[in-house]
Formats: structure tokens, C-alpha cells, sequence
């Protein structure tokens, strides 16, 4: 098992390396009739596009897809959808010298322990190229969801040091469309001018220093019905960590509060019931971030992920080689400084497959949902 | 489903309510010839019990694990263990009052989105009592890691506010027997004896004012062998992420330096590869907490995991009953006012199942390895 | 991975020994609200109770069921419903002597070959009791089938060489209530009373010879709706084929036409399709036996599965002990000549389990549906 | 979930319909440094490949295979392995007609009714080039058994009323190599000249009555380790039995004598054990077809699968339109009258992709190999 399947109804089985031929994902369970075309899945693999700005890498790369099947006459048929992206512009001698050493906070040392040998082209399996596959699966999932009037608001919130203000609940009260048009007015991705501006300054301090950062993603999910989730081992929050954990170089997952909850007290962080002038049950603060007992609540899910500094470094360092000697080393080549501002569409897509995963597992929850579903 | 199984091949089920007739697990996949008895389990089940302070509840719990399958002659037969803990001193009546509202941070409400009604009693099936199956569980796969020389060691960082100042790789540098005794010694699991001391007045005012605390508890695995874990979604990292946020209470999950290296840069952040004297790959830093594109590089795995304040408080809290009216609340009852001591041996216990699972999985990622186990 | 759960979305654990504390299983995925008491599974345990006739062992089980938690009120709660059935009656002295040798026909050799050694009281986990946990689970699943209008219909096609007359079809044409009745009235399930009284005649002489005999279990399960089942490998047929063969003993398995299907010619195997009075589509005859490329088509699903005749033998027979010796064995004790009247409840309940996985599973395989489902 | 994903650690996912782009598979779990290029697996669709005589359809197909990824200089490198084989050859004006009816015995129906619309073309999903991600995972599977000494033999054993003679155990006695040869030899993969002349006399009356026929393959296995395949749900004759009742037109399956076995007795069916002159325990039968308990016993595997007709042919047939009229119509276009000896390496590949992972999945049954595995 490479482990290359993720989830338990909505199932995405991915493939590829960076200098193979290609990158792929097979989405399975996707439902029958959604209206789909390769547009949808290129919108959202043109977000994680580098080459527009000097803090990603400047390799070109098209990166267009092709639905292989599951199609037909524009609608998905409920069979698996097999999509593909071609490699090109891939030069494999920018990556001969790296065969013969392990290169810090990358996974050559570990591939090779485990394997035996390793792709060693541009990462192979471990390139940031891997998530293609879900980032083209995520659109699928993107797209379900909004059918279920269900959307996603995901930025950067953090580049090394420098933080947004705004908290989460403060971004939610804003108006959605003045906030996704902020977020993507600047390369960082960032929903505030002056934190991307700051931001800007550090990664441009970075460059000059061969060095790189690393950053904070969030993801607000609005419009989830309540009772999503399953309550043990399934529960949204544990699927979610292992989506956003299962992304080279996430380091951490908070939901809500996170670790601040863990410094707060009970009185504190309980979120307080009240019933809105509507008569619905709601809650009067999100500090859990819309989950309780592992349960979606109604209230927005609030999720931040951890991204480790790109590895890849023009500084000198010290590691080893294959003959079981010291050496230094400065990896040149094409390299972001930092992978944050790609990385949104990323956790974006990842959290869409495991929600329309947990929101089909949920359908058998009750007998009288599955009586009326079946009996007419 | 009801997502009450976790692992791939060391798959465990767990079952059971609060104040049902009792709490348990199946473990399936358990390796045969492995010595097994009711006292290998209990030790690990009297690690959660209550009662044995003033900050855990005073409900007097014998929690007493039978085995009912899979162990014969002292050893494991290869088919499925089954464990139960009978439930005994409910006392059902405690628990009649709160039917009727939805109680500020716990799972009522979500349970009856989800499933039209819940069982009310002591929390049911989102209980602290559903972790008894998980520490089962994880004592089996803690004896089999231990048969491979691998050894976890699990305490408090931090309660409310305080936090111990020792780093996992300063302590994991001093005696591990020293340190055990040390966590032992006080009923908060720290390691640090003048913190142990802070958090206590902490937690001591904590309980004056009718309010309660969370913490961090953190786990450092050492003797892991490199190359285990799954390059994509069976990342090591994904799956210890996905078991600690499947545990009540969770908000946040981090390896290594987790957030912290967010804001921190390449060249900081990047272990360096050595040579040791004994002519070993190693690293001369440990910020990955022990894996890399994760897969385990050798080091020791460093996770930690936020938990909420409990959120069961004397304190008067607002909140709506099913009638969908607003109402004050007192809740009352044998509650903890902290769950983290007694969520170390949890956190402990899930890590443990994990890597087991995942040294498992690994078993076939080699021709060379598969080819050398059958042939002979 | 021992290999106890079976299902996707509804799953079941089985757990437990011949000889050891009980036997159970873990039900995870049932719905929440479904009526359910202990009387509901001892109905469907009474029907693989022995020590009914004279051809099912004299051995004296109870084999309550106790249901442990998931039900509350009366109703399911939506969690994982765990029953248990202790073992009692249990004599290790008989078995003390088969521990030194390999019965013919049973899996004391496959056990020692995987696992090193064997639990050899009464089989262990491979033991018929090993059913008692399909069965319960089955009875849970039989009352959700019931709840959707679908029926199963299970009866002793042949024992031995004797089978009875009637094909599904024409049984299926009688009266549903009647041929309950038949199939009650006689110890062997057997829908013909003719049949019913040959297969008496030759299990007796079976007896007198010191042998056993073996027979074929046909299930017809009605009122499923048409689109059940996945299209590649989780086929209706496919799933229902290893639930089969999953139960100990069975050989074979065929659905509709089977076997002889492979002799016929495309125009006599053909269902034709035609419009009934009502305007509905149906098909003129069911060779397929109510599938269609792995879908349900409407009609009466038909499955049958063959049992060997039971291993364990008074007559002497060769084999071999633990110390590579050749030896002649006569097994004594208290056995069934034939298990298949018995084996009639586990073929039912394993289809019912399996059926209800699949509904749950189709239930997000239309958009439509599913907008349906979540949007009000 | 489409059922797309089989196996649990050698796990393939397939995709594709006939008139798509193409047809893939992604294998996941296949073990590094297993030496695989492009024409292993071609080798194995060829033999499945149509227009080989006047028996198959005279399409003309190339089904080359490429892959493309998880192979590098030459080797598996551990991570998923995706292979392409492009539709060529199509004309989907053939199937323009069919799209307002359904034709009986096919899938047309069940797809409309589950998915609410369908791929009319070719069958889509449905038709038999679904297979050829099978054949090619299997060509990986086969090759991984062959470095274990493991090695399977196929062949047809009817075709309609016409059977082959030779028991499977007298064809096991005969020479490897000569039998392999004699299967070759005839378009029918019969391993007895004489019975492929007389299904051939069969078949070419069936096409002048504008009928078709179906038959029996049988798969043999010999080198299989005993002690492979898990006790209860996962027994290695319950997942085969899955495997291949998820082939389309599979009607029945058998391990062993099969359905035979359950008119025998239990003397005459238990395979007796005895000391072979080497000193290693032995069947002096093999009635069960090579397992006991679900797990190997180190005889060969015996398996029987039944396929039904082709559906499709060209004589008269009675079915119902979509505006739900009752029609009669003659099926054209370039259809198998049997197909059966495509099938042959079809019921191969499902074998041999079941048997790596059974034998992947028992590598952790026994604590003193794990042992052995990890510590040096």
C-alpha cells in the first residue's frame, strides 16, 4: 500500500511524479449529473500555477488537464473521472547531481530507506507537483459542494512572522466577494494589503539571504448543514487533520482556536447556545470552529494549517552523500521561497474531497431519512 | 457507519456509552505468539482512571478489562482480541436534567442533528468513557512496539497557561527511567516539578471559580526505524494527526516544531544531515519531529496535541433547551477540571496503534524484503 | 489484519472462539431510530441453534444474545451496536486430544501453518459458533431490510444428492406466508415435504455409515429496488459472492442461472425485457437472478451457495500428528451430520448484511439525490 | 463510491469506458525494485486482445500499454504505478440506436436506473474493456507471484455443453510447459485438442443461429505458501470469489470440487493428510481446492468461474424502449459469440492481483516475523 487513496465514499486515488510522464488523479463516487467540463478543474490547478510572481518558481508550466472519462455529453456518469496533467518543460539534468546526496528537509534519506533506491528527478513522488491530483480532485469535490450551497474561503493568513489581523469571525462578517477579490488582488493571497505588503518585504529579505519561509494557510467553510461527521474515529476534525497533514510540509492543523483553546478555560472557550430571531439554535462564538464531538454544528468550520519553510535553500549546507560522507552542498534550480501563497488552493481542494466524503457517509445516519429515501 | 474502526491492517473497534453496559474494543490484526494477559492491559487503564487526585472527577471507577477472545495459553492466536470494561456506579440520574438542553461544548446538540435523538446519559457515546477502548487497545500496541524496541514517552507540556520548559530533545538527552519517575511523581504527568507545582495552583483557582483548563499533552517515540509511513495520504504525520484529532476535546495537532516552524526559515528550520562516529546518518537537529515527506527518518517522533478546556462547568452558562428557549445553566456532577492528565495515556495509546499499523503497512514496500519473508 | 469486518458503510466486526468467554460482533453503521430489542436477534440466533434434531449436534446452547450498547429507549442510537453471546456447555476435555494432529477437511493445519500455533478447543475462530456474530448482525440488518419492503427467502436447496423440485421462480409464485410455513415445519428447512422426508432417509444412513453429507442453501430476496450495487468491483454479485465464501464450509456460489448459465445459449439466457400492465419495465423471466452488470434490475435476487459435507467424521480416517507421523483418526464428540439446515440463518443473514451496505453506499450516486437529501 | 478500488495493501483502481479517451488502472502497493517495463504487461493484453480468429470480435485494437508513473531506470520505485492503454477504433455510430432502448442481458437498464442516464456507447463502464485495467494490473500482480515461485495456469473448460476431459489435478500431473503449449495452441485456450475442435463445431453453429455461448474458465495455482489468506471475512476463497463475481458475466464460482462437494460426503470429500517421502505434510487429495479455513494449505488452488453468453447477438429479441414501448430488435455490429478465451487471462489477473495481496497482508501474523523483519 503507497497509500495513494484518500477517503471513504468520495475515494481519490492519485499518481504521478514530477518527471514522469504525468500527474493524475481518479475520482471515485462522484456523483451522477453534475454538470462538469474541463474548465471547472483548470480554474482551480490555474491557483497553484507557479510563475506569477518572483516568489514562485519562474518554471512554465501549462499544467492543462484532460478528462480521460467519466463524462459524458457534459455530465458526470458516476463513474470513476480520470484526470490527467502531461509534464513538460521538465529538465532532468537540473536534478543529476542531487541522485548521490540527501538534501535537508527533504524526503530523499527517507525514500531511500524505505525503498531502496528512489525517483530522484525533481523530488519524484515527494515534488510539490504530487498535488495536482488533488487539486484537480478538489475541484470536483468544490463543485459538488456548492451545489449544496456550501463554499470555501481559503488565503494565507501568515508568511514567516508576519500575520493577518482580521480573526476569522471577523473575516466571515465581511462581505464574501469584497474578501475573495482581496485575496486574490495580491500574490500572497493574503485578505489584508498591509500584511501582504509586509509579507512582500520579508520574502524579498528572504531571496536576498538564499534563504526561504514557511506560513500559515485558513480555510472558512460556510453554509455546512449540522450533524456532519461521524462521532469516533471519523469525526470532520480527524479528517480533516489527516487531509491537511497529508500535504508535504504541513507541520501542524488547528481547528477553531486551535492551541489557544488549550491555554484558554472552559468558561472561556465554551461556545454559548442562544436561538436567533429566527427561532434556529445557534452559537454565540465559534471558538470551536464549527465542530462539536467531532460533529459539524451549523456554524462556520474554521481550519489553519501549518506550512514548514520551502527546504530547497541557495545556502550552504551540511548533509551527507550516498558514499556515507560529510559534504555541503547549495541546491540551485528553480524554487519558491515560498510554497504558502500555492499552497491555499491546496488545502482548499483537500478540505472539499474529505466535506463531500463525510456529507455522503452521513446520508445512512437515520432510518427515516433512509426510509424516505428509498420508499416512495 | 459510524466511523468506530481505525488502521489498516492493526484495525481497531470501539464501542460502548458512558452508562450503558459497558465500553470496549476489538483488535484485529494483533500478530500471533505475542504474550498477552488482562495485566498488560490494566496497567495502561489505570493510567486514565479517576480518582486519584482532587483535579479528576471523584466518581470511583474500577474499570476492570477482560479479555474474551483472541489470547490462548498466554499468547495472542492471531484472531480477534476482544476487551471489555464492564460499567459500573452510574448513577443515571445525575444526568436526567441535561435530556432537555444542550449543554455549552459538548456533542448534545450535534448528536441530535445527526441522529434525531441521543443517549443523555453521561454523554453517551461522546463520553470520556469511549476512550477505555482506545487505551485498551493501544496497551497491545505498545507491548508489540516494545518487542521491537521502539518506546513512547507521554506527559503534560502544558496546563492552562503553564508550560514546562524543557524541549523534547533535551528531554528525550536526559535518563528516560529518570524521566518516567518524574512524570509519575505527580498527578499532572509533568516532567518538571516546579511546573507541576504552577499548574496545580492554576488549576486550584480554576476550581474556585467554578471554571475549568485544557492543556497540551506531548509524545516523543524514540527507536522508531526509518523508512515507515506512506508517501501521500498514509503519511505518518496524516495518520498520528488523524488518531489525535479522533480523541474528544482535540483542537490542535503539531510534529516537531509544528507552528512554530511556519514563521521560521529554510536555513533554521532544515535538519542537517551527519555522519555519526559509528559511521550512521543522522541529523544534527530534530525540527521535523522525525519524519520527512512523512516517512520516518530515524529521529524520534516529536507530536503534540491541544486540548480544550473540559467543558462541563459549575460556573452559570447560557444556553437554548429543545423547546428552542433560552436558559441559564448550572451543570453539575463529578466532572474533571482538566481532562489532560488523564488524556496523556489516550494520546500515548493512539500513537502507539498507529505505528504499529504503519509498520505493518510497510512490510511489503520492498521486492527484495517480500521475496527474503517467503522464500527461504 | 485478522480480517473481521466486513462492509463498507455498514460494517461488521466478529470476535470470538469456540472455547474462549462469547462470541460477538460489533455493528457500526446502523441507522439511528430503528425499533430494536434482544428479542428481535435471538429470533434470528434461535434458527441456528442445535440440538433441534437428531441431525444437528446434541450439544445444549442458549447463546442469549445481550446487546451492550448503541440502543437506548428501545431505539438505535446510531452508533456501534455491540451483542454479545457467552459461551457455555463447553467441554475442553473432548477437544484435548485433536491438539496433537491435523483433522482432515478441518483448518487445524492452516492455523499452525499461519499462525505457529492454534486455540485447537472446538476449532477456535474457525468453529461454527464463529456465525453466531453474522447472525446477530444479520438480524440487525434483516430489520432494516424489512423496514424498506424487502424480504429474504432462504431454504435447503439439496442435501446430498437429494434437492427439491421447485425452481426459484415457481417458489417464488406461491404464496410468501405458505411457503414460510413448509420451510419451518421440517428440521432441514427444506421447502418440499417430499424432498424434505428423501434427505431424512439419507442423512440417517449417512449416520449409520459413521459419515456426513453436505447441501446447497438458496436465498431469494424480493422487493429490492432496481440500481443497488456498484458497477466494477463492488457488483452486487461480487460482494455477495465473498460474503459466501466467506462462511465456513461453502464451495461454491452461483447467482440466478449460475453454472448452467455457461451451458445455455444468449437467446434462452437472455431476460427479455417487456412493459407490464402497469407501465412498469420488467423482465419476462430472471435466468440473471436479479442483477445486471452488478446492479440490481428489480427482480427477485436468486443466490445460491454449497456447502461440503461436515469434516469432522466418525469413520477412520488417515492423517497426520504434529511430530510428522502418519496415524489413523476416528473423531469423536458431538457433530452435525450435516450443518446446512443450520447454515440456512448465516446464508440469509450474510445477504442481508450485504444488501444493506449496498443501499447505504448508493445513496450519493445521484446529484439530484443528493441536493434532495441536504437542501430544503 | 463507483467500487472502482480492490485489494487492500496490493490495491488497483480502474477507469475508463469504451468510448472514452481510454482505459487505466493506477496499481498502489506494488513493492519497490521490481524490475517492469511496458511489454510485462503488454504480454498480458495481448492475450486478451480481440479479432485472434472467427471467434472474437474483428475490431481492430492495439491497446498498447504506457506508463506512466512508478517506474524509473527500469524498476518500481514503491509508489503508484499508471498505466494507459488509449481507445482507438471507435465508432460510436454503431451504437447511436441502442441509446433510446435497452438491450437485454446488458447493463443498460440497471445504469439508467442507479445513475439516472448513461454512456450508451460500447456499454461505457459496462462493457468489456473495462478488463484491460485489470489484465494490466494483473501482469504486475503475475509478475510479483513469479519472484515468490508462485505460478498460475489458466485455461478454458467448456465452452457451452463441450468440456474438456482432464480433471484439474490430472492436468496439473501432465507437464508444465507441454500444457502451457497446448492452451496456446487454439484460439479457444483449451488445453485438449479434441474438445477445442468440438466447441469450435459448437460455436460456428451458434453464429449461424445468431446466438452466442458461454463457458467455464478454470485457474490453477501452484508454489502458493500455505498458511495465506485471513480466517473469517477475508478468507483468500471469499476475496477470490469477489474477484470474480466482479467480472462482467460472471455467473458462479467454485473453489474446488465446488458445487460437486455438496453432493459427496464427508469421507469421500476430506482430503486426507500423510508424510510425503520428503518428510513434509501433504494432501493425498484435493477435493478443497487447495485451502482449508479460507487459508492456503500449499496444494494448488483450484478455481471455477461460470460465464454466461454474450449477450449481445443478432438474432430477434424482445426488450422495451425509454418511452417505454415494447419493441423487438437485432443487435449489430461486431460482437464476441463467446467470450470466454478473452476472458482466460481476465479470471488470471484477478487471481494473481488477490493472491499479492493476501500474501502482502500476511506478513504481520506472526509477532516473531515481524521481529525477525525489523530488528537486526
Amino acid at each position: 500500500m503507497a497509500g495513494s487513496t484518500f477517503g471513504n465514499i468520495f475515494k481519490i486515488t492519485t499518481w504521478g511524479e514530477s518527471h514522469g510522464r504525468g500527474i493524475g488523479v481518479v475520482v471515485d463516487g462522484a456523483p451522477a449529473g453534475l454538470a462538469l467540463d474541463e474548465a471547472d478543474i483548470q480554474k482551480y490547478l490555474n491557483r497553484r500555477k507557479p510563475g506569477q510572481s518572483k516568489f514562485s518558481t519562474p518554471r512554465r508550466e501549462d499544467d492543462a488537464v484532460e478528462i480521460l472519462s467519466g463524462v459524458f455529453e457534459g455530465k458526470t456518469t458516476g463513474t470513476p473521472i480520470s484526470l490527467i496533467v502531461y509534464n513538460q518543460n521538465q529538465n532532468s539534468k537540473d536534478y543529476s547531481e542531487i541522485a548521490s546526496y540527501y538534501r535537508p528537509g527533504h524526503a530523499d534519506y527517507t525514500f531511500d530507506m524505505k525503498y531502496g533506491f528512489r525517483d530522484y528527478r525533481g523530488g519524484g513522488r515527494s515534488s510539490g507537483r504530487e498535488t495536482i491530483g488533488r487539486v484537480a480532485a478538489g475541484a470536483i469535490a468544490a463543485k459538488i459542494l456548492q451545489t449544496l450551497g456550501i463554499t470555501l474561503l481559503t488565503y494565507t493568513r501568515a508568511i514567516g512572522p508576519v500575520e493577518i489581523k482580521a480573526s476569522p469571525c471577523e473575516l466571515l462578517a465581511q462581505n464574501h466577494a469584497e474578501i475573495l477579490a482581496k485575496i486574490s488582488e495580491n500574490p500572497l493571497y493574503m485578505p489584508e494589503e498591509d500584511a501582504a505588503g509586509r509579507a512582500r518585504s520579508y520574502l524579498e529579505q528572504c531571496i536576498k539571504e538564499q534563504n526561504s519561509a514557511g506560513g500559515i494557510v485558513e480555510c472558512l467553510v460556510t453554509g455546512m448543514p449540522p450533524g456532519i461527521g461521524e462521532p469516533v474515529f471519523e469525526k470532520l476534525d480527524a479528517n480533516l487533520a489527516k487531509a491537511m497533514l497529508s500535504i508535504g510540509a504541513v507541520k501542524g492543523f488547528e481547528m477553531g482556536d486551535g492551541f489557544a483553546a488549550s491555554a484558554s478555560t472552559g468558561l472561556a472557550n465554551n461556545d454559548m447556545f442562544s436561538i436567533s430571531e429566527q427561532g434556529s439554535v445557534g452559537k454565540q462564538t465559534n471558538h470551536a470552529g464549527g465542530t462539536l464531538g467531532g460533529i459539524s454544528d451549523g456554524s462556520a468550520l474554521i481550519l489553519r494549517t501549518a506550512f514548514k519553510p520551502t527546504p530547497s535553500i541557495a545556502a550552504m549546507q551540511q548533509t551527507v552523500n550516498k558514499s556515507g560522507e560529510n559534504i555541503e552542498i547549495q541546491i540551485h534550480g528553480r524554487h519558491d521561497p515560498i510554497i504558502v501563497p500555492r499552497a491555499v488552493v491546496v488545502v482548499e481542494a483537500m478540505a472539499a474531497v474529505t466535506l463531500v466524503d463525510a456529507l455522503f457517509v452521513n446520508m445512512s445516519a437515520r432510518i427515516d431519512a433512509v426510509q424516505k429515501f428509498y420508499l416512495k
